[in-house]
This record gives C-alpha cells, structure tokens and sequence, in this order.
C-alpha cells in the first residue's frame, strides 16, 4: 500500500511531528477511510503523555475521525466508495462477550481494541486519525448521516457518544431538570444533547464568563460555581448532573444539588480521587453513576439524532502543523469546543 | 400521666443513668404503646454521644421498638389496645410534600420527626425506646404480625427496613448475585433479606471468624476482605453489593466488584469522607447509590415479608442496666448480631 502520512508522538516527552506508516489492506470485511477531519479530544494529551500509564509508542492519536470511503472488502455490502463515514474511539472487539452481543462493545469483557494506542487481536499496534487514511473493520464504522458539515461531525465520535449515551441510559427526557458540569468538549455536547432531548439545562461551570456561551448552546440558567451561593441556592434542584470535569472537584457538593432519587453522572475521570462523603447519597437515595462513551449501534442513533436534531460540534478547525500548540491552549482550556484537525494539511504540507 | 420510667444519657460524655419523662396523654389519632423490647441501634451510640453533632440532652434513645396497644386515641381505628405494634426512626412527618404523598416520609422534604433526639412540631423533645412506653401517631405505628417473637422483631425497625427498603428498591431479586460488606447488625439483617428474596448472597468480611455465621445466617459464598486474593478473585462478580460499613473504607476496590451496569449500596455512614475514583463507575457502568431507612408503608410490607418468609434478627437480650456495657461490646463488634433490650427490667428495676 502507498505510504500513509500521519502526525505522532515518538515518545511522552516529546512534541509531536511528522510520521510515516502503512495500513494494512482491504480484507473482505474492511472499508478503507480517506480521512477528511479528527477531532482532538483532551484524551489525546492524557496518552500522547502517557499519563494514563502502559503508552506505546510512536504513537497516532485521534479518534474522532471522519472521511469518506475510497475502497471497500469484498464481503462489504453497508458502504460503498464516496460514502461520509465515521470511526470512534476503538475498531474492534471479541463480538462475542456478553457486552459485545449487547451491543455494548465499549464495555468488552476481553477490551475493545482502542483506534490509537492499542493492539489489534493479532498484535498489530493501532495508529489514529491523526494520519491521511486508515482501514476498519466495516461493522465499527458509522455512517454520517446528511445534513451535518463533516468538520463539525468529527467530534460527535467521542465527546458526542460519551455524553448521548449517558444522558440516554440514565433516563434523561423531555421535562428533565439537567445540570451540566463543566464546558469544554464535553460539556458543550451535554448541554447541546440534553436540550434535544427536551431537559431544561442549567450549565455549572467555575468561569462566570461562559454565561453567554452557555445559554448559546441551549441552556436555559447559568450558575458559576466559584460563587459558593450557588451550592445553597440550587440545592435538591436537579434530576440529572451530567459531570464532564476531568480535574478532581468535590463530588459531595454536586450530588447535594439533586433530587430525591436524583443520578449524578461521571463522564470526566480526574487522575487523582476525590473524597465521597455517604451522607449525600443516603439522605436523598442519590445515586453517582459513570459512563464510557457508547457502542456502534448507539453511536450511528446518536449521529443520526444530531442530523435530525441539528446538532454538531462547535469547532475550531486546525492545520495539524499547530497540533502542539492546540494542546497547550486546551491545557488552559483555550478552545470553544473542539479543536479539529483539516486532514488536508497532512496531504499536501 | 403517670410517670414513664427510662435511661438516658445526661451529656454526650456521661453514661447512661436512670431518669424519668412524661409521655402525652393520647389525642383522637395516638397510640399509648407499653413498650416490651427496644433494640440498640449503633446510631443510638452516634447520638449519645453527639458525634453528628446537633445532639439534645438529656438524651433517651431508642428506636427499634416494640410492644403492646395499652390503650388508643377516640379517632384510632387501625389499632386496638393488646396489639403488638412497632415504632421506627421516625414518629411524624409533614405529610404533604411530595415525599410523604409517595410514603415515603423517611425523605420528608422539612424532615421527619426522629423518634428520639428529635423535635415534635410544637418543639417538644422526642424521646425513644429506652423507656416503658411512649405516645404515637397511629399514622406511623407499624402492625407485628404474628409468628416473629417480639424480641427478634425489634431490630427489623431500623437494621430490617433499613436493608429492606434498597434491595427492593434497586431491584435485587431471584437470582441476583448479591453481595453484603460487613455481618453486624445491619449486614447479618441484609443477608438475611437478601436470600429471602431469592438473591445468591456472599459475605464479604474483614473477620474470618464470621465464615460459619455467614452460612449458617443464609449466606452461599463467604470471602474475607482481609485477603487482597478476593479482590482479584471476585472482581465483576456481583449485581448488588450492600455496604453496611460505617467505618471508613476503601469503595473503589469494592465497586470493582461489579458486573457492567452493577449497583453498590451505601447503608453505613463512615463520619469521615473516603476517596472515590472515577474509573471503576466509567469502566462498567457501575452505580453507586445511598438508601436510608424506608417509609411506613414499606416498613409494613418489610414486616409481612419477615413474617412470611420466617426471617427475624439474631439478638442478646439484655437488661437496661447493661446498656453502657452493650455499647462498649459494639464498639468492638462483640454482639451477633443485635443487643435488645427487655423492657421489662425498666419496669421492675
């Protein structure tokens, strides 16, 4: 196969840069992807730095891809060259674990196998939409539905899945008292999400001056939590925290402001733990809940929600030669709300 | 009225001494009960002893209490003088927030009335079950049925409803694979429930000892937690895991112990904060939810369900005299699995 250009991290310490690798050929079941945009998700950093622990490198990043496809298996018959397609955050499971026959691939028994920094089932290592092309197995790749730009759809792939899947499961829906915490990638997608599904959304976040983006967005109340009234005033108010904050915060404080019976859920997950007191889940039979993005079946509902809904990402398309500096800036939480790479940039540099 | 004998404690620091109380005369809707048996609640020590602060003395506590109608209000039709009747953690609610319209007053939205420590709505001092009788609404006067010995049903007013009420409420059923942290009061009553309603029930205990007991109580599976091997050996095993742990511990290692989508339940409440990861909600789904104590309506259905499927709690009877010495006893876990007071010894001292 030719070469495919890519961008990658060679080791933690080290700026990305570019990198050259092959893709494998075609199997009867694949569908070979020219990737058109990868959205950059602040996962990314935490691997790209290993500091999740256990990175390979060099390493690809990216899995909020969307191309179109330029060559199919010849087993494949749900996409043919020139469709609009997507791939998330992995690209293959057992498909025969509990989870996997649910549906529900990203809770494999055995582990998906991650789209970046894993290892394919015969011990290939993964490598991510940061790179002109990639080939997937055809059952792990989405269809984009008409009527969402292809740059805006990238990042429904992570942040959009992560947060529809969560605010599906738990039962949010039309009349739903939703608080959303934090905007960033995630949290913007909450707030976008939970007002399709009709929820009144109130957005908490520590900076009093994303008000107006908020209520941008679609929220209906803003409430800047570095103002500790907040935490009196909007006590037992919500039936729904979304949490989409990956720095360690009080828990106790958020779970007090549900309901009787109200569910605060984890999207966010902070390197370090915070301290959990019981009382707030005891006194209002509160539960605290996590959620890892979705599975194929409830990623292409969710894409095609958004096209019926309108719904996209709010992105800042990027060349990928300012990769390391889009890091930085998301660091400081410098971006409204997804940085995404034009794929272009990589092809003719 | 004639005077009611009791125990109280006169200060959070002094021990529990004889004293003496006026109960009210019964109005058109109240019970006069002539109490018989009043179990000893670990959270009577908390109270005693103002270690959640807020604490009212002189202090009676009590409330696990059981014992016969000696006589019933002009409006009183449920219950007639002779009946043996039981009184839980709470004696009043305010009966139309949302809460009480569902029975279930224990989440009373201005709080219910605590049995003891606690304040009448005409700011009369509440004092519970470490006496020879008491006055109560009818309205939240639970019916024994027959078949429990009244000793044995004491406790199921609080450590009963207490694991009662979230084992239904999350759903545990036949064929749940239930798992119960700690065999006290509360655990020795969870295991017992649990198995009654069909649930394969394990005991997860940091004492060895507890091995023969927890068989023998219902449980199939027994692991010690001081053994670091049951955290891999068990890891994704159960559907529900009810905590009962009031000291503080380690949750995380615990909610790996879940299947995808599981369910722990917090009944104990550690006086101090312990540190929750995020990771083990997001991998699987997991829930971590909080249940206290149940309404009268479900309190009732927990008594019929008891009287039904042969289940009582496991109780030392003692004199009231013996109380201060009881209290030292559970501070060290040296009671299987309740001590109950026999009222009589208040009588006849």
């Amino acid at each position: 196969m030719p070469t495919t250009h890519a961008y990658s991290a060679p080791s933690a310490k080290a700026a990305l840069g570019p990198f050259t690798l092959e893709r494998r050929e075609p199997r009867p079941q694949d569908v070979l992807i020219d990737i058109q945009y990868c959205g950059v998700c602040h996962s990314d950093i935490h691997q790209a730095r290993d500091e999740w622990g256990g990175a390979s490198f060099p390493m690809v990043p990216g899995h909020e891809i969307v191309g179109k496809v330029s060559q199919v298996g010849s087993a494949v018959t749900d996409f043919k060259v020139g469709d609009s397609v997507g791939v998330g955050c992995f690209v293959d499971s057992c498909r025969d674990c509990p989870a996997c026959l649910a549906g529900e691939e990203q809770y494999c028994e055995r582990g998906s196998v991650n789209t970046y920094n894993g290892r394919e089932k015969d011990g290939t290592p993964t490598y991510g939409g940061y790179s002109t092309r990639i080939t997937v197995d055809a059952r792990y790749v989405l269809r984009i539905p008409e009527g969402i730009p292809l740059d805006r759809a990238a990042p429904l792939l992570c942040a959009g899945i992560t947060t529809y899947s969560p605010l599906r499961h738990y039962g949010v829906k039309a009349g739903s008292k939703l608080a959303v915490v934090g905007l960033g990638g995630l949290g913007h997608m909450g707030v976008k999400l939970g007002k399709a599904l009709g929820a009144e959304v109130t957005v908490l976040s520590t900076s009093p001056s994303k008000r107006d983006d908020a209520l941008a967005l679609g929220a209906m109340h803003f409430a800047a939590t570095s103002d500790k009234q907040t935490f009196k005033a909007l006590a037992n108010q919500f039936d729904f925290i979304l949490d989409t904050v990956s720095a360690p915060h009080d828990y106790n404080a958020y779970l007090r402001l549900l309901k009787l019976d109200g569910t605060m859920i984890l999207v966010g997950a902070p390197e370090s733990p915070a301290p959990l007191a019981a009382f707030p889940l005891i006194m209002k039979r509160r539960k605290l809940g996590g959620s890892l993005i979705g599975g194929i079946r409830e990623t292409q509902e969710m894409l095609d929600f958004c096209a019926k809904h309108q719904v996209a990402s709010d992105v800042e398309v990027i060349p990928i030669q300012q990769i390391n500096e889009a890091y930085e800036r998301m660091l400081k939480g410098d971006v409204r709300y997804r940085f995404v790479i034009d794929i272009a940039s990589l092809k003719n540099p």
